[in-house]
């Protein structure tokens, strides 16, 4: 507990890195969406390791098993009758190409420095087999097939767009225009860094980590374009609320910021306010963004803006200091090949925990509008 | 939907700025928890307004009535006889001074930038009389209630301290210590800065803001001592994901970090890696705490610090550009009196989210730890 | 945990017998909805002990506060301006007339056959005074009053009608066509049985168990008219499934039915499948309605039908055998005043559970059928 | 929504009958329970179809497979390393034998008379191939396979033991004590009702419903033992409401009662209070059981007691008049082979209604009794 989130597109995820498969059950998704299955298996091969040089080597093929929830189209269907969702639970399996069994934590002996094998430790009192458990990366294979059936549902009823990059590596920062931004820019090269310039500074320095057995953090920026006014319900499930705890839950985030965040608090009030213009349809606009799209916890039509800051990856390549569960002082040898900089494929954890709250939030707004 | 939070020490608040009152029911504190029932009207008074210059003068009596779930001694009973809890829902009301009554929004007429204003219209189609509704900081006296079992719950059971203070305002920046911070030296002036040259610039600061009808924003850091190791749930409730909802769900949060957070994506994996040593019990200890207590979003045993970013308040003296309901620009008129900066009253909030928290995943941490 | 019930209509009650008050917290009622608080009233007065000979003496006067989430009509609104919800948590109080400070459970020293006294001490090892803690019928009031919200909703919204009535007491069985009974034949006597042959039998029942100190069960019957088809979730929120919560979470209720019930076990499939045949609208009717409106957890637009035993009442007015906290047999002496019946009241009590069920499902409905 | 069920001990079930498969995620499940795998096959077993002739004669080989939360034994451990749970989610699924693909309902085009299909479509608008999607027998495995590990949990930690027998079919009413009642009784022939003479005569009955196209109801009666007192909480999870929603979800069940149910309401309050008499360990005891071990929704020690209704089978074989999806009358033809009587296969299915249930209570009360 808990491994449920979501109130209407109620999400429950499963699976160990070491274990038979990762997964989810999507609970509350609409009857009738129509799915394009290639997209779902898209964006799990966004999040899939060992797509460059750049990220881990390891081979995960991650192709999604649809268990339930979906009618797929019979022999007597047409070839354009799409698979459309049933209202029931969609449970998907991805099977994991590296099961260990071994119970009893042999190779988790030794507790890696600033990796979860410690805490779960202390909380559970066993240990599955090296990997993380519920930790890992792995683990957010679950929330990416979630959301990209919450993106498919987005698009399709409110023509909402999520789009996330690199925006900033160690200390290079990125210079990106979240309005105009694209997909085909992000996804130009391994980095997810729209910025040419920054890109390639970012390659170097992610291939000068990996060759000194060292590793980078940075940070993610996201953004939801075509959100309408309304979304989000005070108090706990304020739509900044959400999305913190949605990207919070992810392996190895450190921070959160909506619109202008931390570095919002050095202003002033009159020059932080968004002042409002006449907009059109009889709606205000906003002439700044500096809310990040989110004001008194509820969406105001501008895009909503988020940052998310991922420390630099806990295994490294060189010796370092801990001790076993013995409580033993040991060295952690050096590890031969490592993930120098998870920020490229933390760029689809991000929409896919923007995508989930906004799923939720626009079918709570459903039930609220009703009068 | 949705004022509730928690699983297991289950908080649910209500109330608006100018209707009857605010307040909350806990559900699920445990029975027979004595209470000192000065130390939540002390808790509840530390986040009232007008307590010093520096702070809106807005009077609040913000006596609390303890309705339900408590056992209050007799007549019978002797003079040392604590009240008790019953296991049962605690009901706590807190009366507005200021109540006004009045359906259909005369007063908000005019959207007031980066309030909640249009965006609740947005939601809701309906206004309460101005004062901010649920987005008002009015709405926290439920959650710093609730807090305040809570503080009391986690002292008497598990002997867990939370304390936090200014450490920023505009771009000023307090040096503290997390680890020796006290909360005299925190409630020793009226900036709740407990670095005492910082506090003093901070003290000029605001005041200068309020001479020029505007207001500054800033940062407050909360620690929390003695949390023992094996603290939240993977992974929608990783205790670090669940500080994050808690704090952003604040008024004018803006950002959350815990631990090294936007500052330690900088780093080198090498430098940023908190390393283990023997420690007393047969449990490691940390080097250092980058980690900011918890790893795998489990609490390692290690002080819990996270650090909440609030923009410089919305409410300001000078005139601003707008729109009204009808979509028309208007100015928003000066205003004479306001809160030049929420930080010092932010303290207490903070301190909430994070007491919450930490019950609740002590709570649910006796339901895991049970072979 | 958990005084908290319904998923976008959500009800979180509070109150002892013998504290401050009682009352609840619904969140999730939609904005804009025109309330007639005189009826709120009215369900709350329709619960209330006192009301005639056949019920219990005592009095309480139960007002309703409302503390949130509504906007009254201001000084300056004309005189039909109805209040109207927020779309936030409306608080609602009712005090307590006869409150007893008293921790240490001074009057509780002997546990009451069949009452919650041993198991709320086995559970919480604490006592409020006399009154039966949360099991007392008098938390009902904080449902009653959710309700009473759910009703002005559901007649509003969707034009949904709920009624209840007494259907047996003892061995007095009613006969009533649940299609047909009215609230005025309901209301017509003290025994709300809307038979009046039976109600003879039954006020004539009542008075003689009274005057043998002694007391007597029955069973409340409730129907929906024009439920749409279509509510209900499955499969843990299947309507008859929460309907059956509802209800058995009523004080003294033992059992529940949804259409044939226990009855229906002893026909055969071919004499209790419910034909269907072409109905208006495009949309068939069933020619029976033996499924009572619910066919897979889901409303068919046939009316709703439950029913719900409650057991005899279990303070009588008789000594009895049974123990104290120090498990030594006592007798407890004969009560001088007591209620020989609890089903006329009961009857707002069941309505009031299934008026929760079918808001909740009503609303959740909304987030379904969005494509 | 919602599939999901439980607060500590949280069970998420998903699958249609002709989709990929049907299973579960449990969520809760305390660390270090040794599991016997068999032991979970061997409770998926009795509840599968075709065990005897009296049952419907599909062959589904229920074979579990469990995809994470479970550390199974490695090469290296010894053959008497039993696997343990993780303390994270346990997903289980079980394929279906008989998966059909297509979409658009072309086996669902008639509604057949007391099924979902009608109240499916009017819901979700759409259907999967026929197979009655998540109202389907088939979506029990879940469950089924949740509460395996449920009764592992309990037995292990508290020595808590659920019985369920088949305690009448039609007007057959089998004559059996709760207290002596052994699951050899039970499963000593293929009507699961331990009483040989009402055994003897329902298995005719059934075999006479069989051969006229027809079908049988009845009753289920589950017991607990050896719960302690303390468990279920109020108001809204009493232990009787919950067990009185994981019941009426399961399908057909029309009806549910705890301890003296429907029956009790005939009686007088003198004769229906259970006594208490002072018991070992300080404890009382009750003389009489009619409060089904559960009083104000808590249990009191004494064994709990509950029994549920189910209809006849809706599927017969003889024809009927329905409409189809075209509201046109239609004949529903005669079906070959049926399910005359689903009563055997339910004991499994309450069973697990009521491990489920207890499991949650037991690890809440954890989290209650803690100061």
């Amino acid at each position: 507990m808990s491994s449920t989130t979501g109130r209407l597109f109620r999400v429950t995820t499963f699976g160990e890195s070491h274990g038979v498969g990762v997964g989810c059950i999507v609970d509350g998704c609409p009857p009738r969406l129509e799915l394009d299955l290639a997209a779902i298996q898209a964006d799990l091969d966004r999040r899939r390791p060992g797509q460059s040089r750049l990220v881990t080597q390891r081979q995960e093929a991650d192709e999604v098993e649809i268990l339930s929830g979906v009618a797929m189209p019979g022999p007597e269907d047409g070839a354009d009758r799409p698979p459309v969702t049933l209202g029931t639970p969609i449970a998907m399996l991805v099977r994991n190409a590296d099961q260990r069994p071994g119970a009893y934590g042999h190779l988790s002996d030794v507790y890696r420095p600033s990796h979860a094998d410690y805490t779960y430790d202390a909380k559970y009192g066993v240990q599955a087999a090296s990997g993380g458990g519920r930790a890992s990366a792995r683990e957010t294979v679950g929330r990416v097939a979630a959301a990209a059936l919450a993106r498919q549902l987005l698009a399709q009823a409110a023509d909402i767009e999520v789009l996330g990059w690199v925006s900033s590596v160690g200390d290079i920062e990125a210079v990106v225009d979240p309005e105009s931004v694209t997909l085909a820019s992000v996804e130009a090269g391994p980095t997810r860094c729209p910025d040419p310039d920054a890109a390639r500074r970012i390659e170097t320095g992610i291939d000068q980590a990996r060759r000194a057995g060292d590793s980078l953090g940075g940070v993610v920026t996201c953004v939801a374009r075509r959100v309408p006014a309304g979304l989000g319900d005070p108090v706990f499930d304020k739509l900044d609320a959400t999305l913190a705890t949605a990207c919070m839950s992810l392996p190895a985030a450190k921070g959160f910021e909506v619109g202008s965040g931390f570095g919002g608090t050095a202003m002033t009030g009159s020059s932080h306010n968004d002042p409002f213009v006449p907009g059109a349809h009889g709606r205000p606009d906003v002439t700044a963004n500096r809310s990040g799209g989110i004001q008194g916890g509820i969406s105001n039509g501008a895009p909503v803006i988020c940052r998310v800051a991922f420390k630099p990856t806990a295994t490294i390549g060189s010796e370092q200091d801990t001790v076993n569960r013995g409580n033993e002082a040991v060295k952690l040898a050096a590890k031969g090949r490592h993930d120098p900089c998870v920020l490229p494929r933390a760029v689809p954890l991000v929409e896919a925990a923007m995508l989930l709250c906004l799923a939720d939030a626009w079918l709570a707004q459903r039930a609220v509008d009703v009068l």
